[in-house]
């Protein structure tokens, strides 16, 4: 665990990349308040997974929140009507298992539990390499996001900048990889798949599988992927 | 009830100035989905009252999301160990009455509906003269959400922009109460007290309260505002 009273609320979906992230902003010296989501995803290991993580890895405090996003349905991961894609990943299209306005929630319960906490970082996984369809993990968007944070908030207003701090944006599936490794993630206690079961257990089909898989071969690194 | 397929996403509170917004965005020719939350304010007679209002002003749909910000505390309005001031309006500091982030998080669940309904327009009650402390109610955050929001969404990939309405914000609080009377809004549906009790009757000592008072005072209009 950390020594520091440097504080950073970091996103933490219990997956391959937010556990990376989690890595990194220790190895940079904060003390970590990780935040999770209960957003009705179908791949609810998923939190049990961000659990796993937060706690083997020493965060200071896990959250998880409760948000409603199936009222208002929309994509393939939160409305059981819309199939999720296992042929592959698509380039230059917003995929269905975009979720509408996800990322900007997410941030935003970030922010106020920063405001909170006094914590003027907030880490998030997003990546522009492999979900250039989803226009919510731009550096534009992050930009103007950052901008409008601290316009939003209290430490806006006193002039302390608040950053939303984005270390794996432009890395490939396998220099996340790499990254990890080398900080000492465990990849054994993360899960990315989109419709993992009860227990964990990949599909292997899903886009976040398929990404996943090719992000250990090209960093030849074993999976440790439990797939059923 | 409005007929138009323009559609818009209001923040509805139930209160003399979200109210005033309905109307003004029925006036405005848009077919309204009212959206309202529940975050564990002390003021629950808020949401029967939006519940009224968006039933008698013939609003489209109307619908209620659950967001916990209590877990992060921080406020006089969601956090029971502050006190809610009755001592009058202090300018130039922020509120304790101030919720960590929460226009910002309201406005991200409202971009959410808007994406998945094909709106381009959400209207937010915002006001930069009665509520000068509060860092989320002032022009310049409002202009930054919505070119963060332009980023965040399909609809600003895809070229159709989006605009964040605040026809409030540089209103008066006597100001406002007059556009609502020529659009013919009742005030007796409304609750804008902090602290009001379970039939919606008012405090008359809070800081809502006392704008609201003196707004309809310098309006020249009767208060329809049932006091306990």
């Amino acid at each position: 665990m950390p020594h520091t009273n440097k504080k950073a609320v970091v996103l933490l979906s219990g997956g391959l990349d937010s556990t990376t992230l989690l890595a990194m902003a220790h190895r940079d010296g904060f003390a970590t308040y990780c935040l999770s989501f209960d957003y009705g995803q179908r791949h609810n290991a998923e939190l049990a997974a961000a659990k796993r993580v937060a706690q083997a890895m020493g965060a200071a405090e896990h959250r998880i929140a409760t948000i409603d996003l199936r009222a208002f349905g929309g994509s393939a991961l939160t409305d059981a009507s819309i199939e999720v894609p296992t042929d592959g990943v698509q380039s230059g299209e917003i995929p269905v298992t975009y979720v509408p306005a996800r990322n900007t929630i997410m941030l935003s319960y970030a922010l106020a539990w920063a405001e909170v906490l006094g914590a003027h970082d907030i880490f998030i996984g997003v990546n522009a390499v492999d979900y250039s369809g989803y226009p919510d993990c731009r550096p534009e968007y992050i930009s103007a996001y950052e901008m409008m944070a601290n316009l939003a908030t209290r430490a806006g207003v006193e002039g302390e900048e608040l950053k939303i701090r984005t270390p794996l944006i432009h890395l490939s599936k396998a220099d996340i990889v790499k990254a990890g490794i080398a900080l000492g993630v465990d990849y054994g206690l993360t899960v990315s798949c989109y419709q993992a079961d009860l227990e964990g257990r990949a599909c292997g089909v899903c886009d976040a599988c398929r990404l996943r898989r090719a992000g250990f071969e090209a960093a030849g690194v074993a999976d440790p992927t439990r797939y059923r």
